[in-house]
């Protein structure tokens, strides 16, 4: 462990990883930020390339240890110099560079003859959305997630802190076009469903038990109606009159996991009516 | 409307609403940015006291002639000052100073003999994820939200941007102590519920078609342990084992609106098996 300041070479490095999105799609790298955040990149069996610290801010030992029992460099940075790199207004004492790859459309997928359940996000801008988004994905133990070009990107420091870490376990498939996502969808006969505030059928009276791709809109203007008429069926989840809409993030988690209760009530069903007690019976 | 700087009052009037909670607790005041959230304002009926708009950006000009109807005086800025006043990286060319209350925590428990739907947040501290909430609650059409005092200002700039506006139409009780929230309740014959990340009851073995209080934790720490023993049920939600947890505002989303499915299905089947059409009927 040496000491570095904010212009050693290494440091710049990590500066660039942070701040640019190109730097980060030309390494395949992405860096964490935070004791937890970090932990759970390891706990997913990613490679971390570099670890850097601030000595004078609390560490978690344990997870050094970790650290430095795979071999990973740790650097040990003047006190300020990460505070200065970090994009978090209230950063912590540790960020790591990790390796990331995005997969190829069919890959989202998952194995032939699984049933995939996968989220296309087409043009979602803010990145603690697209974070959030990818730990709901995560957590409802859906298949993957599909980002069109215009999305935030899934690896920024945000993003990954709003994922808790989960970025690094989801298979993302980058840069899709999401008519190529359809069609890999009908080639193995997945139905494609759309989102809208506006219109289409209720989400608890859609089958979402079985393999499904939902494709969630942009902020603010939803899903451009061209994408919308070459999906199967469009879902709405009822509101409030008082209200306009729901957050996509919001949108994406009450989705995932109807789809997940309708999977264990499937599950439940199929066991006549025995409360199945596994993860997938919910 | 007349042109003004930084330094002017109205605007040194701005900054402290925009940058401080204490101000905006003792003016009883709330700042809402960009013409959505203004245009949301207006629409619950809110009372807006000015308007700031930077006329060298684009401008909502139907909205600004339904501000003048009302009276309210619109305030023209030098270019640049609004921007530098916002408290967002990517501000829109409108602030509005609007009147905001807190009421008593009985009041977000509705009117006696109906069945509320009441959400607690308890040291949620990221205001996106306070907004986020207040903007389920909404449209999930949930009674009201309590907030305990180490909440982040869900009158904060941020929180009502996350909010899309819906903050001016949620009843909310602020800075409660969540152990009145649960006499409140009790008072009420309301069941209250506390969220976990590891245990409890599946959320969807829950009854939550009838009136609830659901007690959230905080981003890190969850419920403390005395509050927890204090709730009537913990509720889980089953997550993949490779995530830790979801998001505060994912874990609302998800159960606020299994809430409203849960209340659909109960009119459905009050209905002798017909599929209710309306609203609550999902």
């Amino acid at each position: 462990m040496e000491s570095r300041s904010f212009t050693h070479p290494k440091v710049l490095w990590l500066r660039r990883l942070v701040s640019d999105k190109r730097v980060r799609r030309a390494e395949g790298l992405a860096v964490a930020e935070g004791w937890k955040v970090v932990e759970a990149a390891l706990d997913t069996g990613a490679k971390l390339l570099s670890v850097f610290i601030d000595p004078d801010r609390s560490m978690d030992m344990d997870l050094l240890g970790r650290v430095d029992a795979l071999g990973v460099p740790v650097v040990r940075l003047q006190h300020g110099v990460l505070g200065r790199v970090a994009d978090s207004t209230t950063p912590q004492g540790v960020m790591a560079v990790v390796e990331v790859a995005s997969c190829p459309a069919e890959e989202v997928f998952g194995a032939v003859g699984d049933a995939p359940c996968v989220l296309v996000c087409v043009d979602v801008r803010d990145p603690g959305n697209m974070g959030t988004i990818v730990r709901v994905v995560a957590a409802s133990g859906a298949t993957g997630l599909a980002c069109s070009a215009g999305c935030a990107d899934p690896w920024s420091p945000k993003a990954v802190r709003a994922s808790a870490g989960s970025v690094f376990s989801v298979p993302l498939a980058l840069d899709v076009d999401p008519l190529l996502v359809i069609r890999v969808a009908r080639g193995r006969s997945v139905p494609c469903y759309g989102t809208s505030a506006l219109h289409g059928t209720a989400y608890t009276d859609c089958g979402l038990g079985g393999s499904w791709a939902i494709f969630l809109g942009n902020e603010s203007t939803g899903l451009s109606r061209d994408l919308a008429a070459s999906l199967d069926c469009m879902v709405h989840i009822p509101i409030a009159s008082s209200v306009e809409s729901l957050s996509v993030s919001s949108a994406a988690a009450i989705l995932c996991f109807e789809a997940a209760r309708q999977r264990g009530l499937t599950l439940r069903q199929a066991a006549g009516g025995r409360v199945n007690t596994t993860r997938e019976g919910m």
